[in-house]
This record gives C-alpha cells, structure tokens and sequence, in this order.
C-alpha cells in the first residue's frame, strides 16, 4: 500500500507567522500523498470580539449560533485556508482547499440538542474517499477546515482533530496511514510545566492509568480518544507532536495499541 | 464538441435569498459539465463597514490593502463561497468552490503601480485547463471565486467578470462554451429607466454605436469588452441577463461577433 501523511495542525501554530512558514515547508517536502487538516479558534474568536460577537465555549467546544457559523466559514474556509494553500503553492505543493461541502468530501450531522445546544455543530457522518482517491492521485494535497455541512444546505461547524482521525480512518484501507497532530507542545507532557518532559509512547494501558493520574486531561483527552479509536479502526500510525515533527527533528508522542 | 456551461453570477443576486435560490436550482439542473463565478462586492464593503475598515472603490475596482485583502477572501472565499456550494449539494449538484490558488485553478500578477495602486488587485495570468477537464470529467461543478494568487503566496483581488472570461476563453478549445452573465437587470437595455428595454442583440459594429451614444456607460463598458474579446479568443455563445436567464423564462442579450 501507498504510504499516506495525514496531519492535522493547530489554531496556535497557524497564528505565529515564522513556526507555520517551517511547518508548511516541511509539509510541502513530504514525498507522497498528504492531506492537511486545520483549526483556527483563536482566529476566529478575535474576529468576533472586534464585530462584538459574543462567543461562548463549553468543555472547548464553540457554541455556534448563525452569526458565530458566518464567522468561522469566513475565518477558516476563507482567510486561513487560503492563504495555507497560496503559501503551498509558494512552496511547490499543490494544494486545493477543501470544506466538508465542497464536492461533498466530508459531510456531517447537526448534534441532537442534549443538555447543551451547541448549535450549528456537526458530528462527522460521511467521508468521500472515492473524492479524496481521485485528487490524490492527480498529486494535490487537499487542505481541509473545520466546516462542513448537512448535505441540506446547512454549513456546519466541525472539530477538526475528529474530521482528521475521521478521513484518516476512511482511508486506511487504501493507503498505510501515518496521522500526526501538531501542536503548540512537543507532544504528551508527563508535567504540564516541563515543555522536555514529552512521553514518547503511550498505549491505551498507559492512557488509562495517566488519565486516572490526572496528567492527561482537558483538551488532550478527546485528542487521545480520537486517537485510539482512530487505531481500533485501522490507522497504522499516530504521532502528537510540536510543528517540527514532519521534519522529525524533534520529540513526539507515539500512540499506538 | 461537448457543451460547457459557464456562469457568472454578480453580488446583487447573492444578496437576494429567494432569487438566488432559483438561480442556483437553475444552474443545478443543467445539463453536462458547467462551472460557476461569483463576485460579492456589495457583502464585503458591508462587513468591512461593520469592522470600521475604509473601503474605496475607484472605477468600480476596490483599492485592495492588506485588511481590505483579507476582508473579501473572508467573504468571497469563505461566506458567499461556502455558502453557495452548500446549496447546491442540496439540489444535487456537486459542487467543489474554488479560489485560484486551490490546484494552482487561476493564477494572476499584481497589478503594476501607475497612475493609481490599486494594491493587491491581479491581472489574471493562467488557467489551469487540465485541472478544469478533470473535475468536469468527474460530474463536478467549479464554483470560482474572485480571490487568485501570485504562486509566490501573496493572495489577490481579482474581478469576477474577468475570471469567466478568461476560462471560457481558456476552455473554448475543449468544449463548446456559453458564457452566461447573470446580474440584476434582464439584460444591456436601451433606456436604463426601462427594465423592459433589453436589446435583443449586440455586435461589434452596435457596441460602437451604443458606446458614442453613450447608452452604454459604465460598468456596461469592460464587461461588454471582455464578451468581445471572449469571443475573439474562440469563445462560442455569450449571454447577458437576469438570474431566470438559464432557465430561459426571461429576456437576455445575445452578444455576437
């Protein structure tokens, strides 16, 4: 099987101009074919506090109401993927940016309202591999954002690490896939304040008896979760790690069974 | 020959939700392979009003500074962008948006500085034709806006009239195309005071005439110019009217050698 990158990168590193430009690089120089997913919270939360738009998050979650959905389709579809992709183009990748409705490559379903409405929130629900087989295989690299839609013409807000694990699932079965999440840190940290203190392995043993520690919890649990969910379903590899993991120059967690 | 469909449609219409509708439940039943641009100039100064971010328009081009660039990639390629394919997945048509840096799909070079710097306003340079044939060939829709790139990374405003032309131009060896301009009048009219004085027909020789009558003015005057040299560079059939114009319910001019 073709070997397959798939790798998701943060709002945080997308917003320091320098880390993203070595990144992209770094992307751009992977051999074979390579998807990007990406963030961009922050972004879009500055975004609304200049057009005084209220924003509210629960447990990291936006709650996304009509006007909070035009704000995010803006930030991440139009601003942040654009400019990604122009900057891959610079670099001699061939990008195409991609949301959930554009040729139907990832579709979703408006989260049932429970104890919280999150609003126009979408659980992911269909990927097009057949779409991202085809692209592919032309040499493009899809950049993908975190909006995608219902199918009945509603855009939807998605977390873009569960759209990440979620294509590199679909495609596991066609290609060998490497997943690697890139964020501010330099991987799963044993002290939060110990930026060197990265865990280079964890299993779902050691998953469950750190998360019983309580050194892995808030954001990195649903992270990790993806994660091992992503390997139950056939994803060959996972990495969490800090921007320079493409280039390998430094430390990652790898999560594995 | 096979057909192709080109449309392009302008903000006035985009801003209408019940005559866009129709419009895009139009464009979804045609038949064959069809490609759609779209502008959104009118939603872009709006947000850039609500952001306090000054907008000037010279000769109906926006001079296009830093914020101003961002602003309408946020518009264009995100909101009007995300939004219109998303209603077309829901009539069935499968549609992939699209700015010019996505798959390199139209690339252009900034505007050099005479008399007025207009900023990061484009020329448009290439068209990538091969990528265009192959998602046609896949019963895909483009939907292009009128944000391209330098291929060196910088993002640029480029006018929407322009880009339909340029691809119909572009793709007129590979199929027979109609480029259709739909806006908010029904066509070019005799009297600008009489929305039902749509003339029927324009050639070279009447546009001359209309010109030193001065019937035609204004923004009249470089859409009608890029229709002449469309058809000069092999482009078979153009239209210029209202959003019913694909449907053929309405009035249209037919703008001939």
């Amino acid at each position: 099987m073709d070997k397959l990158h798939l790798v998701k990168i943060g709002g945080n590193i997308i917003e320091q101009p320098a880390a993203l430009s070595s990144f992209l690089r770094d992307f751009a120089e992977l051999k074979g074919p390579k998807i990007l997913v990406h963030g961009g919270g922050k972004e879009a939360t500055g975004l609304a506090n200049k057009l005084n738009i209220p924003v509210r998050m629960v447990d990291g979650r936006r709650i996304t109401d009509k006007t909070n959905l035009e704000l995010i389709t803006m930030v991440y579809a139009g601003k942040l993927n654009k400019s990604l992709v122009a900057q891959l183009q610079a670099f001699s990748c061939d990008a195409l940016g991609l949301s959930g409705t554009d040729a139907n490559a990832y579709q979703a379903k408006k989260r049932a309202v429970g104890d919280i409405d999150y609003g126009y929130v979408g659980d992911l629900t269909v990927i097009n591999t057949a779409f991202f087989k085809k692209i592919l295989s032309q040499n493009i690299s899809p950049i993908c954002c975190a909006v995608s839609h219902d199918g009945q013409g509603q855009l939807l807000n998605i977390n873009a690490d569960t759209i990440a694990a979620g294509i590199a699932k679909a495609l596991s079965s066609s290609y060998h896939v490497t997943l690697s999440y890139c964020f501010e840190k330099k991987g799963v940290l044993q002290d939060i304040e110990d930026e060197q203190s990265v865990i280079p392995k964890i299993n779902l043993k050691k998953y469950q008896e750190l998360k019983t520690k309580g050194i892995i919890a808030q954001g990195m649990l649903p992270k990790l979760q993806n994660c091992f969910e992503a390997l139950d379903q056939g994803v060959q590899e996972i990495r969490i790690g800090g921007p320079e993991l493409l280039s390998k120059k430094s430390y990652y967690t790898k999560i594995y069974k």
